[in-house]
Parts: structure tokens; sequence; C-alpha cells
């Protein structure tokens, strides 16, 4: 399937091939770092993973700064602006990426050590491995030996790579606006994802946003004798259930008033492609240890995952949990909850509609609290710019099959963010696969993905030379 | 408002006036040992407080046994047999108790040590002072004082002093059968509850039953991630919210299919009882700092504690409990449950209605369990029999003021066990107050009531040989 025409010099391909034991061992020691971000204990090991890229770019001759935050470094590395060509400024691509990983815990679900990699069937597992060491590396490593081997690249490469992604890159997000006008960019390149299935790469075009909250339900000011006052006296913890039930009806739609007012609809055309697919139910509901599969009635698994917004329960705590029966009427129940959102959609307003739903559905006798933590909207790329052509072309020289075009369930909400500030397209690039099991145990990267990922990264460089 | 005629001898009473302090004194060593049934740690004070009753009962001269059962003793004591009057066999009451005590934890939540009884504002505190050491005390003074002054009592007390009647007395239940003949009485006496408030004696004349659960939900076999997966599996801890929901009307009134069939209603003489006295909703809700009561449309808070069937949560149980954001679709939920049921309702039966329940109520994409733990059905004792009247002079008597006939909404299951197998009266006679906090930190018990309570018991010996 691949097409010649566009392919990288083979000389370079050839490069990268005999190297791929060498930017494996590489990959090794940057896993091999403990970069947990939200533990406070590991704080050494996050600044050593931020000092190993930066390393890595210096060695290559990349102009590159540490950017001092609050909290961890952000690492910014570029390569030198190419002369214009026939007058037109070459494009400038922005690859945003993070060093930093989420805690490994539960320790004894995994089958080796998170931070000691291992290979087994061509895959290698390590906290890291595929969100985001192993994907942001490919880029790294396509720059840096691209610009090692003494070529010169047809576009300005800018590396923004920052170790607070897996704690809600606060620092980033703060200090963006006054860093734009070196960010600047036409595109933000980014490979935090998953392809649609083995050897089915794809370029996602939208995330959704998400907005989470705690919502806290308070009756009687001590825990309550059930026998002395059940029946007479409102129990918190029914009252939080009826509560988060009448969020939802008994056919999968959201129930808060006004939920859906701002949604856009799916256009047709990504419809039609994404039944292309052939995703199927069945399959689906095993992949996830399901009995089957529920969602929004109208919509395919698909368009739920995408493009609907969803609402999930996060966490219930309320009363006695430990062994045995406690006949407790508690005073106090509480749950978190998230809701992910699509484009059109803005978590603020979703917040004044749910405190005037939970106003009207509150039973007597308690009160309620509900406490937003996070918001951002969706991201939405462009897929007709020439840069997303530019990377169909590429994704299809390196993997040999031109990739689907989808959208992911998930957000990164600094992406909308650099599309308001850097006013730049967006493209998604997933080197993953769905079971990769970012964020659990056993998470893992194919070598093969990996290895594919440093080429698609150099020919989509090439490609975007043309653009 | 003593009616001097059916008062004891002045001399007895004058006696337990002199000897008061010793009585506090005889409490105050009880108290002391720390007989946590549940604890197992706590062993050797359990049996050390069984010893200390049984110690009690062989000085004052009565025929003591430790029965051994595998866990804790029960201790028997009888006082002789009184010669037939007339032809007549004098009654035989049992005395039952308990010497076990719940666990004191939270401790911080002490003004003074649980193990360490103070004596503050005429209230003695420590763990056990109401539930059950102080109110049993009561009984084992009077008759051991009765009979120790070398004067003969009118009927035959036997005492049944348990010690796991905080962890559901199973081996007592175990051995009843057995022991039925042993056992034999008319009535069982039982000083474990509560007055209607200050100076309002009362004679507890039903509790509720009991029957308690655990709901498990199970939906994928690993927490999802809520943005790949979120709108397309279906939550479990939403399932659980949805079918606990189904489970109450909006109004108050339990949903489950067939769950009233059975409740015998309250008679109508017993309403207007309840209705004379005087409880207030407001100065209710105040005490226990709830903002509103809410319950069962068209029965009042008193109906609904003590003879309406109620649903309680007692805990829930899902996903992220910890600080902050996780944005994960558990793979499972829980909830502990209770009911407490009323005269006619079986528990084996609601067991059933629930699990139909359920089964009709469990949404697409998930599997529930029901496990029942413990059953038990309601108690009601004759409001009308001589022992209840002899019952409302000795109160009488003691207190200056007649006791009002009352329920309670708490469940002693042991009791209807006994009214089966003993086929006896039975008779509850709670000399603690509502806010003596058995089972929660600061648990005391008012010396004026137990001096009430030592005087009531001795009289209530005297009006049973007139029955």
């Amino acid at each position: 399937m691949t097409n010649p025409a566009i392919s990288l010099p083979d000389e370079f391909v050839d490069f990268l091939t005999q190297n791929a034991g060498r930017f494996e061992e590489e990959l090794i020691q940057w896993l091999r770092i403990a970069s947990i971000s939200s533990d406070s204990s590991a704080k050494e090991d996050v600044h050593k993973a931020a000092q190993w890229v930066k390393n890595k770019f210096e060695a290559a001759g990349l102009k590159t700064e540490s950017i001092p935050t609050a909290g961890f470094p952000l690492i910014y590395a570029e390569t030198p602006l190419p002369e214009p060509v026939d007058g037109k400024t070459p494009p400038v691509a922005l690859v945003y990426g993070h060093y930093d990983v989420q805690p490994p815990e539960p320790l004894d679900l995994w089958t080796s050590p998170p931070f000691e990699p291992v290979i087994r069937d061509g895959k290698i597992f390590a906290r890291g491995a595929t969100d985001d060491k192993g994907q942001v590396l490919t880029h790294v490593l396509a720059v840096c030996e691209w610009i090692g081997s003494g070529r010169t690249l047809p576009v300005q490469i800018k590396f923004l790579i920052e170790g607070e992604e897996e704690v809600g890159s606060a620092n980033l997000e703060e200090h963006l606006p006054r860093l734009s006008e070196t960010l600047a960019c036409d595109v933000v390149v980014v490979s935090d994802s998953s392809q649609y299935g083995p050897g089915r790469p794809a370029i996602t075009c939208g995330l959704r946003g998400i907005a989470t909250y705690e919502l806290f339900v308070d009756g009687p000011s001590h825990d309550l004798h059930s026998g002395s006052f059940g029946g007479a006296v409102m129990n918190p913890a029914i009252a939080l259930c009826q509560m988060l039930s009448s969020m939802i009806e008994p056919d999968g739609r959201i129930a808060v008033e006004g939920f859906y007012d701002d949604v856009l609809p799916i256009p047709e055309i990504e419809r039609e492609a994404w039944k292309q697919l052939g995703s199927d139910d069945e399959e689906f509901a095993r992949s996830v240890g399901a009995n089957a599969l529920a969602g929004e009635p109208g919509y395919t698994t698909d368009e739920r995952r995408w493009a609907r917004p969803s609402f999930d329960i996060n966490g219930l705590t309320s009363g006695h949990q430990g062994e045995g029966v406690k006949t407790v009427l508690p005073a106090k129940a509480s749950a978190k909850f998230s809701h992910r959102l699509v484009p059109n959609q803005d978590p603020i307003a979703i917040t004044q509609k749910l405190r005037d739903h939970f106003t009207r559905h509150c039973p007597t006798g308690v009160k309620f609290e509900l406490k937003p933590d996070h918001g951002a909207g969706a991201m939405l790329a462009d897929a007709t710019s020439p840069y997303t052509r530019a990377a169909v072309t590429a994704v299809e020289t390196a993997f040999g099959v031109a990739p689907v075009m989808i959208r992911e369930g998930g957000s990164i909400p600094i992406l909308a963010r650099f599309q308001e500030v850097l006013e730049c397209d967006v493209l998604l690039l997933g080197w993953g696969q769905n079971d990769d099991a970012a964020h659990s145990p056993n998470e893992k990267f194919s070598l093969e993905d990996f290895h594919r990922g440093i080429h698609a990264s150099a020919a989509l460089w090439q490609e975007m030379g043309r653009v």
C-alpha cells in the first residue's frame, strides 16, 4: 500500500531501521525514570525526566530552554526556521507532549515492575510506555536524528514537553499567554492517543470536553440509629441516589434540563464515515468485560463515545463501608461525577444547569452542595486542513495503510487553549492502541507502532514542507 | 402522684435510698470493665464482666450458673420458686439483659475515657452506662438487695445475662430451645430501651423487625477511562443509584412491589394514644440536626418511627473516594441497606420481593447480586396483660407519674424468639433517655433514672405477686 512517490528518501528510512535497537534503548532509559508528577516524593525523578529530554535536544543541536514554572519545568526546543521558499515562509509545527506519568498503583497487578521496562511479545511494558514518553519520543527521535544526520528540515519544529499533564497542566496554562510568541505555530502536533485498532492508524479530529464535580448531601448532624429514626428522618444516601438518578432517563438520555441545548449535531459526513469503521458492539462489550453495552438511544457506540455528551459517577461514599452490618442512618453522602462535553457545550453553563436541576430535585430534609472541580470545552480539529492532508500521506507512508478519521472521547483541555491562544490548527496522531492500559497496571506500547511512529513523524515534516 | 396504697414497704424504700451511693459504686465497678464483644483483643474483659455479675448473684445467695457457649457465657441465676398461694403457682419472670458493650470508637469524641466512668450533672458517662449495664443492674440490685435483706419474693425471678447482644445473640439463639425448661417463665422483662422523654417513663409495647442486605452491581471487568468509554458502557454506580432510587417513591412510600402486602395497620387506639404524647416535629428535627423531617405520607413521626416499615441506605461504596478527581467509570458499586419491618412482615418474603424488584429494575449492561445478612420479625407485647398492668403501677410508684404506652423503632430480635420458644409475654421497661447516646461517644445514664429503675424493679415484683 505504500506510495513510493511520497516516501522519505530511502537512505533515511534505512538509517531509522538500522538504528531501531538504539531508539528502543533510549526509550528504556527514559521509562526507567519514575517521573510521577502527583507524587511529592518523586520530585527529583520528575526533574530527571525533564533533564533527560532536554539533553536529547541539546545533543542534536536544537536551541533548547528549560522554562521554570511554579511546578515542573516546561522543556522547549526548536529547529531553525528554514529560508522562505518562493517568498513563502515554511510552516511551523509545535510538538506538544509530556514527560510526567501517572502513579503506577495498584502495584500488585503489574506483571513486571512499572519502572523496569521489559519487552514481551514485541511490546514494551512500563509506566509511561504509551502515555506519553513512548509516543512523544517518536517525534523527538525523528527530528533529532534528521538534524543529527546533517539534513535540513523543510519546516520549523518547536517542542513543548511539559511535566504536569497528568495533574492538569495548570502551570502551562498560566504561562501560555506569556509564551504565545515563542510557541507561535501553524499547527500543534500531539501523539498522546490511540489508533482505531491494531494496524488501523487514525487521525483524531475531535476530543470531548470535560466538567467534573463533587456533590455533597447533608442530613442530620450525626449518624443516627436506623431503628429509632428510620422512616422519619430523610436518609442523605437515599437523597443522593435520587438526585443522581434524576440526572438520567431510564433510556440513557441525560435528564438535566437544558443539558443538550448547545450541543452541535454530529455532521452527517462523520457519522457516515464512522459507520464504515465496522465497530462491533458485542466484541466491544467483550473487550471491556461487560455483558452488554448501553447508552443514549439513536446513536452508535462510536458516536456515544466520541461525539455525544456523557454522565459518569466516578465515586460514591456514604455511611458504613467496612465489613458486616451497621444499621446506621448516615449523616451525609457524597458523589464524584463528571460529564464529557461535546462541541459548543460550555462547562460553566452546565454547572448552572446542574445547580438548577439539583435545587429542583433535592428532597425535603437534606441540603446539597455542588462543587465544580475543573471544566474544559471540547476540541475540534480541521479535518480538511493542509496539515491534516499532509498527515494522511505521512501516516500512510509509515503504516502502509491510510489512516481513518475518528474522534476520541477523552479530553486534553490544553489543546483547546492552544487553539485559542496560538490561533493554530491541531493534529492528533495517536500511535497507541486502545488496550495499551494508559493509567492502568501493565501499561505497554507496541515497538512496531513505536518505530512506525518515528517513520511517520519524519514523513510528516517532509510532507508539511510541501504545504 | 405516688399512690401510697401500692408503695413498697417504706423501710425497703428507705434502705434503697440509704444505699444509693453503694449502688453507684457497684455500677462504676462494672462499667470499668471494657467488655467489647466484637473486639477479639477484649476477650478477657468480656469474661471478667460476666464473672462480675455472676459473683453478684452468688453473693446474694441466688442459684447461679455460667452456661458456656461457642462464644461468651450466658449467666443464669434464679430466686426460689415461692409456695403456691391459694393453690395458685406464683408468676415466674425472666429478666434478660447483656454484659457486653459496643466498641467505644471514635475515641477522640469522648469527653472522658469510655471505661473510666465519671459523674457529671447527675449523669454517669461511660460505655455501657445505659446499654445495658446500668439498666440491667437496676433489676440485679433490686432482687439481690431484696433477697439479701432476708425478705421473700412473691414471684420467682430468673436472670439471663448474655455477652453477645451487641454482636447478634447468635449463640443464645442457638442454645435457646435447649434451655427452654430452665428459662420457662410467664413474662420476659427487659430494660434496654428508653423513656419517652425526661420524667416521662414508658412501657414499650412493640419493636420493629429488621432485614439487612448488601447489593452489589458489577459492570465492566475493570475500571474504565470515562473519556474513552463514558456514554457507551453502563456505569455500575449509576445503575446502583437507579436501582436504590427505584425502591422509594418521591413521596417517601416504599416502591418495592408488594412490600406493604402483609403489613398490619396500626390499631386506632394506639394511634390515638400516641397523638396525645405531644410530639413536636420541629423540635424533633432540631434534636437530630436536620432542617426538616420527611417520611411516608399519612403518618405522624411517631407512627413512622415505631409502626411503619422503613428503608435506609446504611452505606454506599464505589470508585474513587480519595481526594481530588479521578474520571473513572468504576467496575463496580455496592450498597448496604436495611428495612425495619412491622408486625406480620416476614424478612424472607421481603427478600424475595426485593430480588423480583431488582430483576425488573436492573439496567442493561450490569449484573446485580443481593446478599441478605440477617432478618427478624417485629415484636408486639400484650399491652393489656396483667404483667403490663403490674408494670404500670410499679413504674408510677417509682417515677411518680404513670408511664405512657409506646413502641420503639429498633429491633431486639431475641425477644420474638423468647415469645416463640418460651410462649411468654414480654415487658419492655426502658429507664434510659433518647439522648443517652447508646452506641455513640459520651454514652450516659441519669443516676436519678438509675435509682428510680431499682425502685420500679422492686415495686414490679411486689405488684406481680398480686397478679
